[in-house]
């Protein structure tokens, strides 16, 4: 098994909303049969309903709510750019679980769950390379 | 926000036998601090203490089981690679949720939950490209 992630799909309870909710932070979405896909750098994460979802991985859904055991970060390139995207998903109702802090490892970061709560962390990690097109490349 | 994920961070039970599982299929897994990091492409996938992810997120644990509202795929090059790497993943643990099958799209595709029941679908799908360093570029 190669070291890839091709998509990253995040089960919605409405891909409308959820798709309005990624434009309001200006994200590019193409929507193809209730299916939203976003061009993430050598990835997609893609929007689609979480009983459909849950079905197609054939797995049981017990419903949404509670911590899913996976979070998503995003690494950018300044603690000003941390406030900045956190105060833009803030305004398009995202809920902050973890206010913007110092970390152990000399950055900072923050947490929101987006509108069916999967976790986002905002993060400046200046032991952590981002190149000019956003790649992140390990130190190690 | 930029269409980005940086870090895919895979909450579990022990590090050390999900470690050991990843590794089965091939992957080179770096560790630091109780924490396992691979490169995969422009982002890297994380393993960490599943209770040490959600208290740095800043949310309730009610505990593992269950569908977490996510998937991660692997689109692969033929559908041969698809029954490669899911036999891979059984004979290290994982529990196979769909077996392989053929897909609307026209594709071939299987999941699997790894051993803390994070679900990977496997997918050959001939309509989306996938460079020759692993990135994979929508269509539309």
């Amino acid at each position: 098994m190669d070291q890839r992630v091709s998509l990253i799909t995040l089960g919605v309870a409405d891909v409308g909303v959820a798709r309005r909710f990624y434009e309001a932070l200006g994200w590019e979405c193409k929507e193809v049969e209730d299916t939203v896909f976003v061009q993430a750098g050598g990835s997609a994460v893609v929007l689609w309903g979480r009983e459909k979802l849950a079905a197609d991985a054939g797995v049981e859904d017990a419903g949404a709510g509670g911590f899913g055991g996976i979070a998503l970060a995003q690494n950018v390139r300044s603690r000003e750019e941390v406030d900045e995207v956190l105060a833009a998903a803030a305004a398009a109702g995202a809920r902050i679980t973890k206010p913007a802090a110092e970390t152990f490892y000399g950055g900072y970061a923050a947490y929101f769950a987006d509108l069916d709560g999967h976790l986002w962390e905002i993060a400046h990690n200046p032991g952590f390379t981002l190149t000019d097109d956003g790649a992140l490349i390990l130190p190690f």
